[in-house]
């Protein structure tokens, strides 16, 4: 696919406005005729009249799902779900079906040196990057068929309904397979769209060891199915206007209040510790309570006071993981430790609530009265805690072009229910639109999982949830080239990438 | 040594107060001469200058340590803990020792089917049982040289006292050794008791399998080192007219009140639950307050609240072990497993604790307020709490008579300051005498052990104090046996056993 798709690849020259700029892209429907569709001269009733196929879309989510299939659930044949990691040979034969498929659709594909796939249709204009949709094909060891899928699938659809409807848009649109988005197999998540961005050395990348068993790395994977392309993983190299994901919203929120479209606005801030508390090792039958230095009721007190503290700042604290020692019924633990995981829509929400939780979990441990969680206690003596801060993202806001673009297309493709369907939300997870918006206008497009399940084989979203996804997806495509050229028109000027 | 004591067993007869009385034990001094000390002829002042030898006593304690030597942890060279699992070669070479050292002593020795070895020093009559001194030579497998060791050389000391001041007992004294108390090897604890007391089957007994990898069980490894005798393991065959254990307290209360001596008055009751809190595994990040089902949210509650209501009710509540599912970071656990450990010195409070934490916990699972453990929290998504009883050991109170033997001897061995360097307590862990204890008149004596540590290799007592306990032991049994000469010429009758 690498020497294929090198012939292909888009070459840009710098240009007053953009870093670079597309030139070389040889326009495929020039000579088309006048009855062709332009998005920039469509009306409302035109633009919504674009319709995804809802079959089709769910065939090529079935159809690819073979390559990798995991665990059986149900007796539905797609009641099944997905093993994919990065790089794999299922992971390659999906990635062959996506060149094949946007190729076939009129695209150009590139791929880069973090095996990153741009499939990219060309527009009436070149002189601007590409509005680009992009997600992920590879899965969690034990995960479903719709995280990532659904995004890269959608985009698809997106091209044939284009091709169908001989829509001519004004820039080129494009849809990007981004590599390892889990960080299941090689462990930084949403790493290729990460080195895109400039955000993670490409050397720190490619030298990723696998978690499994083996040897292979990141970069030794891509060259071996022949996904390490020589175009740089940039922003520079390969840019883009804006970067639209849908995404299964892998939470209930949707669901419990019966929305059915997320207008998701940002991406919440959150930071993991590892918490130490240590207290002392003692019989549970010959030790009073005052003479105990119990670490793990002081951690019971720390975990509750964390969802308490969360509770005052609208936000939220949790626990994963809690490791005790030494083990044993009759033993009071001298020693536990455990995860912390704190979010918030503002890093600033994200600041107060480290300050509170550094400041009462040691008070906490020396057995000082914090907010009444000791009520009723016997105090006993004082044991340790430390913090070891792991993890540090701050807070993204996804841009208004994006997220107005979205609205829009929510409100096209839901009618007059628009606004009781829809709902404006922060991502509680990372996507790789975290990074692609800290250069380009990004946001994101939420469909309802059920049950909030994803990262089991048991995700699952409806078809006609996924089609409604795939709709508001392609009508923002489309209403944010048609934006960008009215753009032009006005201000006589592009589109300033990062605005 | 089976072969040799087996010429040396107590044979007892059917008797009108005894179930079996000693007969065929021929007493060694029966041609004393009078200037020996009969115990039931001695004044308090006669009684009183009997003194147990310090060095000699923590000579038997370390000698006998360097078979099963465990974990150096200081410099000095008894600055080493014990790992002397029962029925090893180390425990036999510390059991050929105890037989070897009671002999030359002038006692017989019994081995009984489960190994136990009875060293008994025959008294002025014989019509009655032996008041016995008991504890054991095993250890855990890092445990110290204190925990059981102490209980035995102090019995051996309490022999070598009477021989070198020439005394003679109204009734014979004995000293005991219990195999496998720690149920660390065979995973039972005070097993061989258990089966003295009928309250353990033999046959389960003796199919104890090891617990390391290994196909050894109780009886192949009794056989295996010489130890497994002929005399039946029961009460009824080796009767005892009472059971003396002097022990290291292995919890802080006598060195935090500086006290020396514990008066153990009994055993507090107690219960072993595993409480399974299930819940629903959820994303940290995308899964808001109201929607999860929390499992470990819950369990923090749950141990929290444990340990309120323990302190409501002067009980303790402890949780040593918990465990959860599915142990990520950035996952919600959906399920929780702890052990929950109650106690209290009688069955009703530990009763009352029971339907206590039956209630509540099911009511903090739930999602309903308990006693304020939820303010400020964010109500969430309902668990299930389930329970599992894995063991129930009722309340044990010792017989006045050992107690104020004991008591008395405290006052012998401490002076006018005997009353502040005292503790009427309540053992907080199982021993040997819980069992003896439901057959004959118990009690025992702890004395302080360094920060409460104990199973541990840094167990430390201090000689003064071990030989502290020794004499108040040493006393507490010819207290006893002069209590029993007096009651016999006073009502004419013999001491009735269980009484």
């Amino acid at each position: 696919m690498a020497s294929k798709t090198s012939e292909g690849e888009l070459m840009y020259a710098t240009d007053p406005i953009f870093s670079r700029r597309f030139d070389a892209l040889e326009r495929a429907f020039s000579s088309s005729p006048r009855w062709q569709l332009h998005t920039k001269e469509m009306n409302e009733e035109t633009l919504s009249s674009l319709k995804v196929n809802q079959s089709r879309l769910m065939e090529d989510i079935h159809f690819t799902s073979q390559w990798g299939e995991g665990q059986k659930w149900g007796s539905a044949s797609t009641e099944t779900g997905m093993s994919r990691l990065s790089l794999s040979d299922a992971d390659k034969k999906a990635r062959d079906w996506f060149v094949q498929a946007t190729q076939a659709l009129g695209c150009n594909t590139t791929i880069d040196e973090m095996g990153n796939i741009f499939a990219v249709r060309p527009g009436i204009r070149n002189d601007g990057p590409p509005t680009f949709v992009g997600s992920h094909l590879d899965t969690q060891p034990t995960g479903g068929r719709y995280d990532g899928i659904l995004g890269v699938t959608a985009g698809v659809e997106m091209l044939r309904v284009l091709a169908d409807n001989w829509v001519e848009t004004e820039y080129p649109v494009g849809v990007v397979n981004w590599t390892n988005e889990e960080g299941a197999r090689f462990p930084i998540s949403m790493v290729s769209s990460g080195v895109w961005s400039g955000h993670i050395p490409l050397s720190t990348a490619h030298s990723l060891r696998e978690v499994h068993p083996g040897t292979a790395t990141l970069s030794s994977e891509l060259s071996r199915i022949g996904y390490l392309g020589t175009v740089p993983a940039s922003h520079n190299a390969v840019p883009m206007a804006a970067h639209f994901e849908l995404h299964i919203e892998q939470g209930p929120l949707l669901e419990s209040t019966s929305r059915k479209i997320g207008i998701v606005k940002g991406v919440q801030a959150y930071r993991w510790y590892t918490v130490t508390v240590t207290g002392q090792d003692c019989h549970t039958g010959t030790t009073d309570f005052e003479n105990r230095a119990d670490a793990l009721l002081a951690a019971a007190k720390m975990i509750l006071h964390s969802h308490r503290l969360a509770t005052a700042r609208g936000a939220l604290a949790s626990t994963g993981i809690l490791n005790l020692k030494p083990g044993s019924t009759n033993t009071v633990p001298g020693s536990v430790r455990f995860s912390l995981d704190i979010r918030a829509p503002a890093d600033s929400t994200v600041d107060m609530l480290e300050a509170d939780v550094l400041a009462d979990f040691a008070r906490i441990a020396a057995g000082e009265e914090v907010d009444g969680i000791s009520d009723g206690c016997t105090p006993g003596r004082p044991c340790e805690v430390s913090f070891t801060t792991d993890s540090v993202s701050p807070a993204v806001k996804f841009h208004p072009d994006c997220i107005h673009a979205v609205t829009e297309a929510a409100g096209s493709a839901l009618g007059p229910e628009a606004e009781k369907l829809t709902m404006e939300m922060v991502s509680g997870a990372g996507h790789d639109s975290v990074y692609t918006s800290k250069r380009v206008p990004t946001s994101m497009i939420f469909v309802p999982c059920r049950d909030g399940i994803s990262h089991n084989p048991r995700e699952y979203t409806s078809p006609e949830d996924c089609a409604l996804g795939a709709q508001v997806l392609l009508q923002a495509v489309l209403r944010y080239d048609r934006m960008r050229a009215e753009r032009r028109l006005t201000w006589n000027t592009g589109w300033q990438v990062g605005a």
